[in-house]
């Protein structure tokens, strides 16, 4: 690893009261040192790179300011925090983020009060900041009390309505709140929609514009400086006549823009809000997302996302991989099949990427869609695409799709339209942690009324199951699969549709039957395995679908053993909950069944590598062959003699 | 019932295509005689009375320009859509607006090829109509073609983020597409937030601006005689220049507002849109909810909902009721807990009247907030104000809680917050039909870490869950409750916490135990009394709560019994899968136990009265019966017999 950098005043604070002792020109530097400090650790540990770099100054900046704990700083995503948890008591653990027991990549309330309300979904943090606000206002108790609520969010964040929703909500109530709008012209990917085109025009050349009606509110919050005719007031002024149209609209005062690297406008600026603000108010920063890195800066994501990279070249240590990404096969075989059938179209939430739909986009522009981030409007749009005749892939992580849920019930399922939903990052999904896990879609999906809900045992299944989605016409239909890259299974050159409601045998054994919904497949084959060295010959079956399930597979496999097991990677109330409601309706546990059903443990997991956070979910390989010989009654011991 | 009202030009009108040959005097003469009939129908039917005549001119002038059902016409909500069915092949049965088996109270599918799109919940139509419009232009195929897409959304409705996010991916696509602005300042309740202060300032007086550059788009778009000096193009175009700020920075042309009711304004404005727009434009429409029928213009609700009423008086005809309505007994309770703690605070979601909270605002006007249709954004705000030392209950209906499902996930149940979640029309509803179900909510909570999940079985229980939500402070809780009138139960007071996690024996008998969650609990108690009679004695439990499970009463009754049968309101993965759970890991079934779980069907259940749709869902006293025969193995014949 490369050397630490030298942070001589960076390592004389512990917490921002530290820093109140610094004059401005302290500041600049302190940013600096935070900055290297910050690109030391992520060079250890991967994890968000860019999006902290971006905001070094305005993280700096509100804490020698404001007064946290006591004031309350919601920033929104999270992802951009790591400088605010170099400054905020956490700096001993810095370069233990995203690992196993270290620190969350993303704010988290039990990890430190400077994090009063955490975040990794996008877009909450305006209305978390409101709500902060209203309770100062009502009375509320907190060990670090309520001071100012301030909610820092990027661009790509206001394409969400949850934003919307707040500013809409903050602007009628009126209570002092102060949004800082985070403006880097990117989130992940580049931003889209028109409110982002707005920002864009609001610093572009527009015609001065002298103080004008919708700007007065914001005025009187200028520093002093700034209202004496410099150039760079008239600059504000200019954003405030023109930004202030949309802003003030919805209630709020609008102040901007300004540059977000630069302490001597920052600081006066929040001075001035923190002394005079009465209302909401927006303050609008503009920031470049990976600044002073240059290998970020020059990257087309700047610098969103890294492995281990060495500091010097900026180039990323990755291991080499065997097998393709469930997300690469995903992408590659819903071009094969758009290649043929012109109904297909994608839509996603703002994961292009991510999702393997921006090599859909490359080859196929004029039916991809990337709405922003905007899943409940993805999930109509996707549902309206099909009343149309089209054939829409919705492609979002489960996690995501949570978002969309009431949509999925209401606009999806109820009309029987057939969306092919594409469930990428599903189960457990390391570094990003808990927030991120896709514990939850199978138990919301499986129980609406015609719906085919499939998971893909491996990277092959994958592709039958994008080629079995394509061909259903007959309402939804989704299909699921993790992050990460397959099992190395030979892969079919095109999918093949499977028949709906049709699970496969994988082995056929003896005494108990382990049937596997997902990719926890590989893990029961390693635990049969061990357990064939102790003369057990579980019988296993891949269900494929959750609905409608193959209640003929089923039946059988109770009948013919004395003991059933089922796995998936996701929370009670799924696949295992809908067998189980099978079997007591055709009265199989009436004579006796030893059934049981591994699942998701009821609690948020935190974040390791998968493999690591499933041993801890207690649904690894040694977790399955325990649990078949405590069903069967043969202890460990019996069953290491036999 | 009234005598039906004369209506000869419309008495010629089957569909829309005949309106064709109308001169546009006959069409105002139209518009009156659907104003009649939608009043004379829902005085016979109940139902959403104010909303269509709100839109009665609209809805008329829509037909006679545009051809659906090729072209698409999207109404939000769905519930002004009561003189659209009249006009569009449906007459004939308007008389059976939301009975058993009769026409939907919204737009529906599989009604009508003239419903290109239904709805239900708000704030879709955005999403739908652009999901046509690009459907069209990527040349979906339609029985009926594709043509313009038309969206026909509240300004109440404007609140939701999701016709936010809509715009603003619209907006950024630029297809053409009309979204029509039905400004009635009035939703279900007046609407909240800024942005109807916004709409409301578009057309109070302002300076008059002559032509701006921001309504520049839309000028082309006036028809002709708007343009020439009247006193009503210059109306128009103030309101051109005022709003067209907020609309067309979001990438939309902006016209209007113009009088809804004036077919004079109508025809022409949208003649002239159909002939020449091009990219999205928005059209401002003002309206009048209960429009022309005095008794529903002068009521505080504008006529929003009916039951049956007298024509000419405007008298509803209500059955006098015995019980309380839950939602009263929720907000009597829940005002007894606030006025001991003024930390306890209520949220809902554009739901005052509904969920009694009109109630509790006007005793506690500053503890109580409206955040307008917003689900996503109020269970967030919810989450901050835990977070910030209060106690807020977080009141919204199941089927609309389901909006906010991530931010349940992801602000609540992760933090560990308590928030508080009252959550009424639990179950099946009645009138509203499939769309209002309160099907899933224990489904997509119960496996939610952390989470308390109680059912109340009677309205004194609900006052014993609304106290002990408020005295728990260690995380998320929800109590669920269903529309209508309790059971007549006598009264505490006041509540008194409950045990969390512990369910109550009802009565003891023998060899089958009905471990009953919420208020099927009567039907059970009914299913018993007939079973007393064939000499079959169930024990009767109530669970209370589907998390944390009674475990220790749950296994004493499967000891004690041959047989177990669970009952819910509410689909599979809730209660029951969560029973089966803990029966199947406990080794429960392994010897054998008659097990069955009665959960709402596979299928989504039409309109009808809660009771009759219970008995369609199988759920019903008899069906209890009949479950415990069969599972004893006893026929219908051998118990009457005993």
């Amino acid at each position: 690893m490369t050397d630490r950098p030298k942070t001589p005043l960076l390592d004389t604070i512990q917490r921002p009261a530290d820093m109140k002792r610094l004059s401005d020109e302290q500041l600049w530097q302190l940013a600096d040192e935070v900055r290297h400090e910050t690109v030391s650790a992520v060079s250890v540990t991967g994890g968000h790179l860019g999006a902290g770099l971006g905001v070094v100054e305005l993280t700096v900046a509100l804490h020698a300011v404001f007064d946290t704990p006591r004031d309350k700083i919601v920033w929104d995503v999270g992802h951009q925090c790591y400088p605010h948890k170099i400054l905020t008591e956490r700096r001993d653990r810095i370069r233990t983020l995203r690992q196993k027991d270290g620190l969350s990549g993303f704010t988290k309330r039990s990890e430190s009060p400077y994090d009063p309300f955490g975040a990794a979904h996008s877009s909450t943090s305006i209305s978390a900041a409101l709500g902060f606000a209203v309770a100062r206002d009502l009375g509320g108790v907190t060990p670090e009390g309520l001071g100012d609520a301030i909610a820092v969010i990027g661009d790509g964040s206001m394409s969400a309505g949850m934003a919307y929703e707040a500013m809409n909500n903050a602007g009628d109530l009126g209570k002092r709140l102060i949004v800082i709008l985070n403006d880097n012209e990117m989130s992940i990917a580049p931003p889209v929609g028109a409110m982002s085109s707005y920002l864009s025009r609001l610093y572009a050349e527009e015609p001065f514009q002298e103080f004008k009606a919708a700007a007065k509110g914001a005025v009187s919050l200028l520093p002093h400086p700034f209202r004496e005719g410099a150039r760079r007031a008239k600059d504000i002024l200019k954003g405030m006549a023109v930004g202030g149209t949309l802003f003030e609209q919805l209630g709020f005062s609008y102040l901007g823009p300004i540059d977000g690297h630069d302490m001597d406008q920052l600081l006066p600026v929040l001075r001035t809000v923190k002394a005079r603000a009465t209302g909401p108010i927006l303050i609008h920063v503009l920031t470049k997302k990976g600044k002073g890195y240059a290998p970020a800066e020059e990257s087309a994501d700047r610098g969103h996302a890294r492995a281990k990279f060495d500091v010097i070249t900026g180039e990323q240590k990755k291991a080499p991989s065997n097998a393709p990404s469930y997300t690469n096969v995903f992408a590659q075989h819903l071009m094969k099949e758009a290649a043929d059938d012109d109904k297909i179209c994608a839509i996603t939430a703002a994961m292009p990427d991510g999702t393997g739909l921006n090599l859909f986009a490359e080859r196929y522009p004029s039916r991809c869609f990337d709405v922003g981030i905007a899943e409940q409007h993805g999930v109509t749009f996707s549902a309206a695409l099909a009343a149309g005749g089209m054939k829409p892939f919705c492609t979002m992580y489960s996690t995501f799709l949570q978002r969309g849920y009431d949509q999925v019930v209401h606009d999806v399922a109820i009309q029987r339209l057939p969306v092919r939903f594409a469930i990428d990052r599903a189960g457990l999904v390391g570094a990003d942690g808990a927030t991120h896990a896709g514990a939850f879609d199978v138990a919301f999906l499986a129980n609406l009324p015609g719906f085919v809900v499939m998971a893909a045992a491996d990277e092959a299944e994958l592709a039958h199951m994008v080629a079995t989605a394509a061909a259903h016409d007959d309402g939804p239909i989704a299909f699921r699969f993790p992050r990460g890259e397959g099992t190395g299974v030979e892969m079919p050159e095109r999918g093949t549709p499977l028949e709906i409601g049709k699970g496969r045998m994988i082995r056929e054994g003896g005494r108990v039957a382990i049937l596997s919904f997902g990719t926890r497949l590989s893990e029961v084959e390693a635990a049969c395995e061990s357990l064939q060295a102790k003369g057990i010959t579980p019988t296993v079956a891949d269900a494929r679908f959750a609905k409608p399930l193959d209640r003929a597979l089923i039946l059988q496999l109770a009948a013919d053993h004395e003991a059933l097991i089922t796995i998936e990677e996701g929370a009670v109330g799924g696949f295992g909950s809908h067998v189980a409601q099978l079997l007591a309706e055709e009265g199989v546990f009436d004579e006796g069944l030893k059934y049981r059903s591994m699942v998701l443990p009821d609690t948020f997991i935190d974040q390791s590598s998968p493999a690591d956070m499933y041993a801890t979910a207690r649904l690894s390989a040694k977790d399955i062959e325990a649990k078949v010989l405590d069903v069967l009654g043969v202890s460990r011991i019996d069953a290491e003699r036999a």
